[in-house]
């Protein structure tokens, strides 16, 4: 590591540069502070150093391993500047936006089928038209989100819309629904993607689904963590290859079935389900519902526009646009092609599994086609690890969740946001055991939540500006918002039992919970907050300054030197049931620390902590115009056990004496080098 | 209260009074220190006030029903110089230090039938010739803390005789065997009295003897926290009730006996034990072990000489052979009461509870004997909260144990020694579910373990000093100590599998750790200690003081004010990626904060902590002959959920400056009022 030797002062600094740097801009009064003569800062300008790279050279072989070790796991640091968007033309842009929209034909039809043989294989059939009106509620919300590219060309997640046009509790149930969806957008997406490997090769690894699972997420994790950019060419090959293969699938399967020869599934053990349930209205409801799940993911386009090229919003429509004409082909096609090949909803194989095999063989297209399904639905995950994160960073940004979450670290990645979503996704699939059947009834709701919240916004957005084209801009955007509340409503009644309600308490609990982080902030505002007219004087009031004494120890001749530094006369209290002992303290303090004074304060009640307390503040009462300072000799300690060993009292003479007022207290740690 | 009022300044102190109090004994130079003038505080002498019982007056109502609380539970606080000896009369003393050893025959002879019933009960007569053996035993240990009590008539218990005599590792191995033993005296003594009651009142209670056990100890616990006194009249009652009754039991028995009535058990369903194991050396042994707990509590008397009249060594040697006598007398009349019977042990009704019923009848008098039993046994688990705290204070005033083991509380009492022993006895108690006979192979290897070691530093001391009588004295406790040392081996060989392993890893576990709180002290010694001789001048270095500051708020304010007590020039610091930002802060601050230099460091990486470091650090190096003052200001959080709110930026500051040469930290609080 050769920037180790940047941290020692640097002899090639020549004695002709200034002096003082941090003095220079006090103009008329020089202080005596000197540059650092070495390269860890850079000369910025009056008042203002740039810390280099060297500034973080490592101290000490243990440091200097932890960061090669990060330095192989996550690369170099980034600066700030370095920064830079890559802007992605409509290929790329489509492969980057859409693989979470995509990849969710891979599990559509198949939740749509897992609800209805509830009530027996032969309503299957349903499938059909429940895709259908499933397409036709996703070509409403299409067309609106295109009406938010136009209006929020910088970038219109439902957060920012809700925010802007309909205040802070509709912004705050838009951001706690899409949270809690991104999480199970990364538990479906990688649960349904290692159903893909499980299908394909059947046996032992069912058994690990979880453990699979959590292997991905954490892998997705750690490549966040190391800041990948959205990199369209990454994106582009799994996508155009799932794309390129699902297609073939639809047009060869449904081809030969006009053809006279239709594809069959075959060795598919038909689920031994029986028929507990007669068809339905809440049924029905249900199967829709979970069908919906093909519509999650179609905001991601609208939340990106700034990344596409010029025109942004223009390209981001038309991306828009040819994602929504693929999702309904590929989620019509494969409904379709499920019914006529017969595929039934299987726990040990996927239905677009078994239409691969039915239609391409058991050969190598075969599993090319699976695997290209596992790597859309993996990158669908790994968007969610891209939203979650600037969505938390936005809203710890307006307060409402802890500020670490808009911190940026090395690699300008959202460390916090990534690490905790990861977790509570792994957490979620372990719960559900990795099944993606189980899951679908929880997913979807956030969604929709926030999608109507964000067209209403919308509407709302439209009637403010009243600019070019409002009128069918708020017709359009009212009429997705009608929309997708009744799908909100349909979602809510039909998969109540089966878990909404899980995600029908959380969301409003995250609401409250992102209130009392707010409050707190707003809270510590007040508390600390200066107002800005406020002209803080040099005067200096006359002080006194207290240390409470056990011993003469090293911290207590550390205390006493910076005591000194403040006051003329500095005095050291010692409380004690024994005077005796007291004074024979007192003499040594005489001895060897002369010109200290030395006050005992004998305690017969053995509390040493009180009488203490209560005699500063006597001396602060009594002394109306002067500041008594207390100083703390602190001995750190090296170990946590050392807290069994040793008693608190500096801390707690310290809590009680905290904004007392006349009293100012200072703790002074030490630890021997 | 009234108390409540003495917190404000008294009206009535004179202003004649001489102003300065603190400073009184400096002489030559007058601190402006104004004397208290309230009566918390009592003038004494030069620098010497004594904080009254005014100084822990409540501070609000939480404070004050608090208050009232303890004094309800625990009795008014004393004063260090309020603690007086009572001195005992010979029968109190017998009452006060003989009930550990007394109550120890209400469990012994059962101890041993449970052992022998193994065997068959055809081999219970065995009990008796064990019972003497044991017996002769005990003889051996009186004669020899006769001597013990003759050398250190200011109280000669084995970690002091050890300690005085074979150095620290004997003292530790006494030390430990003891706080063992203490504890399983209060495990076993507590089990036995409520077999007690429970054997008078059989049914439902004795499936809850773990729950009746631990609201016994808690009672202990908190009537010793209140600080009672040995008074011997509280302990007179139970002892001489269960004497009169034993020796009335046994008197009464064997005189029918003799008469050739002998009394009979009835009513006892002889446990169901196969004969699992046949007579042999083992199963002797074992059985002498579990008998010799009736010799446990021996060692109480020499403990407390100091209580005694005068002459106190003569008296107590006295008493010790009363004691002697009587469990001689009480242990073999119940062993042969109990062969005679025809009595055997069972899990329903204890031993000494058939012989009652056998001998007394079911009327009043067998109630009162089982009460009274109860009420020894519960006075010797009371003994050991005596010994135990004691002990544990020897043990942290040497630095062996945490210092707060040797901090006597408002009432006196060694509170951490006395909470620590009940928490510990409940959780043995627990663990072996409350019975009797399972505790008994753990118990009394410890004190014959402490035995052995004190004896052997008897002899230590006779052959050292060399005083009058040394030669019959070394004799004496020679042969008590290789008494006490074959017993021990035979306890650790017989009882081994059946539980005493766990006792002998836990003394030396116990060693280990108390050899490693000394270490710790010793280092923590090293660290601060100041050499006697040092003298630490006046000198004052210049210094410069930086504050690192994120914002310009109250905290910030008041360490400004701080800074400004100590030098003319004062720099705040701000890390920061964004300069801009930085530069309206430093705006702000030219205008809020006049006077004060404000550095921007840019950390284009993001980190703010290592910078600031750094940036210490070269000023510290570039100013050889200066000191470098960094002070933190630090909003002090009111609730806990707070830290995950904020970062920790000054902790991680301060943690890395301390001990670096030059450097001078100290956090600077602040909480609004």
């Amino acid at each position: 590591m050769s920037t180790q030797g940047d941290a020692r002062p640097d002899p090639e600094a020549g004695a002709d540069e200034p002096k003082s740097l941090a003095g220079r801009h006090v103009g008329d009064r020089r202080v005596r502070v000197r540059r650092p003569a070495v390269r860890p800062f850079r000369y910025r300008g009056p008042g203002v150093l740039t810390a280099q790279a060297a500034t973080f050279a490592p101290r000490g072989p243990g440091e200097a391993a932890a960061i090669r070790l990060r330095r192989v796991l996550f690369g170099r640091p980034l600066a700030t500047d370095e920064e830079h968007e890559e802007r992605l033309g409509k290929v790329k842009a489509l492969a980057v936006f859409s693989s979470d929209n995509l990849s969710s034909v891979a599990y559509a039809t198949e939740s749509i089928m897992f609800t209805l043989i509830v009530a027996g294989s032969a309503l299957l059939w349903l499938t059909m038209p429940i895709s259908i009106v499933i397409v036709a509620v996703f070509g409403i919300i299409v067309v609106s989100y295109r009406q938010t590219i136009r209006a929020y060309p910088h970038g219109g997640g439902s957060y920012i819309v809700a925010r802007e046009n309909l205040g802070t509790t509709a912004s705050l149930v838009a951001g706690g629904a899409l949270l809690v969806d991104y999480v199970l957008t990364v538990s479906v997406s990688v649960a349904a993607g290692v159903a893909a490997i499980t299908s394909a090769f059947p046996g032992p690894l069912a058994d690990h689904r979880v453990e699979i699972a959590a292997v991905f997420i954490v892998g997705i994790m750690l490549i966040n963590l190391r800041g990948i950019r959205e990199s369209g060419t990454i994106f582009a090959l799994p996508t155009y290859v799932f794309l390129a293969t699902t297609l073939g699938l639809i047009t060869f399967g449904l081809g030969r079935t006009l053809l006279g020869h239709p594809p069959t599934v075959t060795g598919v053990v038909a689920p031994d389900v029986p028929v507990v349930e007669s068809l339905g209205l809440l049924l029905l409801m249900r199967a829709f519902a979970d069908g919906c799940s093909a519509i999650t993911g179609v905001e991601a386009i609208s939340n990106g526009v700034p990344a596409f090229r010029r025109p942004e919003w223009r390209n981001a429509r038309l991306t828009l646009t040819v994602m929504g004409a693929l999702v309904a082909v590929m989620f019509l096609g494969i409904s379709a092609l499920a019914l006529v090949a017969g595929a039934s909803p299987s726990p040990q194989e996927t239905v677009l599994s078994q239409l691969g095999r039915a239609v391409f063989g058991p050969g190598p297209v075969y599993y090319v086609f699976q695997l290209a399904t596992m790597g859309i639905l993996v990158l669908a995950a790994n968007t969610a690890f891209a939203d979650f994160p600037r969505l938390a960073s936005f809203l710890a940004r307006d307060g409402f969740m802890p500020s670490r979450f808009a911190y940026r670290g090395e690699r300008l990645a959202f460390g916090a946001g990534i690490v905790a979503l990861a977790v509570v996704a792994i957490a979620v699939l372990a719960a559900f055991g990795g099944r993606v059947e189980a899951l679908i009834p929880l997913y979807a709701i956030g969604v929709f939540t926030s999608i109507t919240v964000s067209q209403t916004g919308m509407v709302r957005h439209w009637w403010r500006e009243r600019g070019a084209g409002w009128r069918p801009g708020i017709v359009i955007n009212g009429v997705g918002a009608v929309a997708c509340a009744i799908v909100a409503v349909i979602f809510a009644v039909a998969k109540f039992a089966l878990g909404a309600w899980l995600i029908i308490v959380i969301i409003p609990a995250l609401i409250v919970a992102m209130r009392f982080v707010h409050r707190q902030y707003e809270r510590r505002r007040l508390d600390v907050g200066v107002e800005p007219e406020v002209v803080i004087g040099p005067p200096r009031r006359s002080q006194q300054v207290f240390l409470p004494v056990a011993d003469l120890t090293r911290d207590v001749v550390q205390s006493v030197k910076f005591a000194r530094t403040m006051a003329e006369h500095v005095t050291a209290i010692h409380a004690t049931d024994d005077v005796a002992a007291g004074e024979a303290l007192r003499e040594r303090f005489r001895r060897q620390l002369p010109g200290i004074d030395f006050v005992i304060v004998e305690s017969p009640f053995r509390k040493l902590v009180r009488p203490l307390v209560r005699y500063f503040e006597h001396i602060a009462q009594g002394d109306g115009e002067g500041v008594v300072i207390v100083l703390l000799p602190e001995v750190v300690p090296r170990h946590w056990w050392e807290r069994f060993l040793y008693n608190d009292n500096a801390h707690r003479i310290r809590a009680e004496l905290l904004g007392r007022p006349g009293i100012l207290v200072a703790d002074v740690p030490y630890r021997r080098a």
